[in-house]
């Protein structure tokens, strides 16, 4: 039997206002898209982008903001930031499903890995070695390798074929998705007459609670410190982040990011996707990069950042880029004719 | 014993036609490049930049266009496309491996999974969950993870290491390299005071026949709907393809691009290495998008697109860089001085 | 008991000179940072950034190069690279890890490969397929798969998850991170009327010695001849090298870097983070190319290259970006001016 609840229920859990009372009893179990929403689903709107499917829609109900009341004709929760009532609509339909209790047995566990089997469940394949210490309600799926010594908060969930390499410590409810890599070697090597010598990585990672770490996202352990993840973090996928960076707090980082060794990157920062950082910054609080920059120099306050130029149709382009070789001549002549005024 | 066959019915099979009639029984046995081919193996000719080896080759004959027969000494098998000569050529003689039969005794398979033992192969320490749907000749390779209910086409092949989440479907004939990541779940996060708050990925993955996707690859489930990937696509390696992407039949994606979330790509595109592109936008049928091109803006012409400067000497393209930081008060300055002429 | 060697003798075998014949016999147990350095551990100084804690240190004494003795007041191991000298300390106070002898009893191990139990080790869940051939002192950690027939040459480490398709032949001393692929199929697809073709991929990927290659990333196998990583080169995490490039000896390239098909990289190149590199160009030796810069054309001379524009705050950047698009037509009326004086 399905979950339903009442619209009006489904506002107050969700901390919206229901703009049409007569709507109250209406028995709501799901939530879909402005376009698939049945006549028991609610949907949302927080992008401008779909206005006319909001005119159009047959949910019970949109969650959206009081500026946006106008554009709707049925029934609506009203909240200042829908988005995050629609995560929370979400959630309430969708509880995170149960895993089998205790270890596959085709997983093998070290007799000197540490856990309660009880409210535990490690996954077909997977690889737990010697000295792990696994907290309440840990779930390792299927085909991970968690290295000697590593340790796990409680409530982690590590989805499949995700490697901890020792020196790794997660907080409490960490999720990680599959490919994912956290503690493999740093990159350092010194350089010997033209040949490179491999510097021993002796430091861990340290991720704190409630961070999420997307599929085939790589974190290097540190050189002689750790490298932290700050508590409530977020990573999308393949990202890859070098040894000793530091992570700030709710820092929320999108697909396809670099941050090379030694960084710093603020608490409540938004980097979006591809976005590379040099080695050695420092990153504020409350910094946004946008799509695609490079980032070769600390940032000291706070702001939106972005570079790069814009796309073109390809003879467009070629023509400017081949004037951009020139830029600091075009200058220097520019400002010649000026003198001559 | 290796294959051959006569070099008159190599040109028939691959639809080229033979210009040295007196070399028509000579029997090939293989496909090599310019510089290695021997005497009974042919080679092929499709990028100028080879045209010294066209030469020197000692091939028994070689695959090219028309207009490049007067370069070439040796027979020539002469067709439109020479590429796709190679590719059939190749083919020709490189027919897939065979895989044994059945399921790996070190494989763990779900009693609940279906499919039929004698057409399908599963290799060692792999993990099929309950509810999986294997179509005839399948072939899932060593380590590989297949989430609860994941339905697999005819003829599919995953190479190995490869994880498919639950709300995955594959179509036929879909070849999935080793890492690759399909239905992870999609990066959603709704912002609440500060903190993130995780968006429940309720969608799936839908994979159409005949798509190939590279190592290390990662397609996220869709939010609410699915991600879906048409017929034909072509992904290379370490693609991230974020929730809710659409992708158009026959479109091929080089490696190291990031499509963000709810992107569409229309059908017969060519997106080359290491493109970003942003979320929410769509692009046209027949878009070719060059490498390093950074996609802000939906584009709504087929056409050729780009975007980014040109690379420098360190020295020359500081002095551009910093110049870049003033091209607005540049313009400005130029546009008063013409008004003063 | 921890491994330790007195101040005088640290210095003989790093190749570095004493500057405190008091502190001679000092006896030294580990290399830390200047600020967590203890009264029995050395550190070192070679960034500039961290002057500070130069002065500010407790550690027994700190490698450095001459030119930075004056900023010291402990004891000094004066060297002319003392980034080399922290490397050897640290491999001083750090060997490597004992590795369980022999084939774990969950591996799976083709009876048709060829080692020497006494010599290697293979960890738990590991695949080795048939004739395999594994060189003395081999470790294969856990989650691996080694295809048919690869040849894995003395002393080799890889350390989990590691994907090795055939035709893949790895030297000596070739250390590779989890969730690497190497010998994947290259991207081949020749287009037939809309719809592509695979190209069978039939070479292979030839590792020289002592190469070290990082997690995720991906090496492609030749077309027809081979990808082929020179001796001593050195690969960060996530990065992407296309069929049948060619990679000189001792190279450093840092994470997220793509390389695309047949491109040549020279000999002792350093190319930083995120660096993308078009296919089929020539990259000379000696050439560095700074972080995040996209490579469309070939390198003939050594020197360092870069490309891109400047990070500014979003509005300022937005107004140059525009600005970009008319860069052609600006530098038309520059000159037009210029003719008019």
């Amino acid at each position: 039997m399905k979950f339903s609840i009442n619209l009006a229920d489904l506002g107050t859990e969700i901390g919206a206002t229901l703009k049409e009372a007569s709507s109250s009893d209406l028995p709501i179990s799901g939530i879909a898209t402005l376009m698939r929403a049945g006549k028991h689903e609610v949907s949302f709107f927080t992008n401008g982008l779909y206005r006319d499917e909001l005119a159009k829609t047959s949910a019970a109900a949109v969650i959206l903001a009081s500026k946006d009341e106008r554009f709707c004709k049925v029934p609506k929760l009203v909240m200042e930031n829908p988005y995050l009532g629609y995560a929370k609509t979400a959630r309430l339909f969708n509880p995170p499903p149960c895993y089998p209790q205790g270890k596959h047995p085709t997983a093998w566990v070290s007799e000197e890995a540490i856990f309660d089997e009880a409210s535990v469940s490690i996954g077909p394949q997977t690889v737990i070695e010697a000295g792990v210490k696994l907290g309440r309600n840990v779930v390792i799926g299927p085909g991970c390798v968690i290295g000697k010594g590593i340790k796990i908060g409680d409530n982690c969930q590590l989805i499949a074929n995700v490697t901890l390499c020792t020196g790794t410590v997660l907080g409490q409810r960490v999720i990680i998705h599959p490919g994912a890599v956290i503690g493999s070697d740093g990159f350092g090597n010194a350089n010997d007459a033209g040949k490179w010598v491999k510097v021993p990585q002796l430091g861990g990672v340290i991720i704190g609670d409630d961070v999420e770490i997307g599929a085939n996202t790589t974190i290097d352990k540190g050189a002689l410190e750790d490298t932290t993840i700050g508590e409530g973090v977020k990573l999308d996928n393949q990202i890859q982040i070098g040894h000793n960076v530091q992570i700030g707090e709710h820092t929320a980082i999108a697909g396809c990011v670099g941050i090379a060794g030694s960084t710093r990157i603020g608490r409540y920062c938004m980097i979006a996707g591809g976005v590379g950082i040099a080695g050695h910054l420092n990153i504020s609080d409350y910094v946004h990069i946008t799509g695609g920059s490079i980032v070769l120099q600390s940032i000291h306050e706070k702001g939106i950042y972005s570079s790069g130029t814009p796309l073109e149709q390809n003879r467009r382009w070629h023509r400017n880029y081949h004037r951009f070789k020139h830029l600091d001549e075009m200058a220097k002549r520019l400002q010649t004719l000026e003198r001559r005024q």
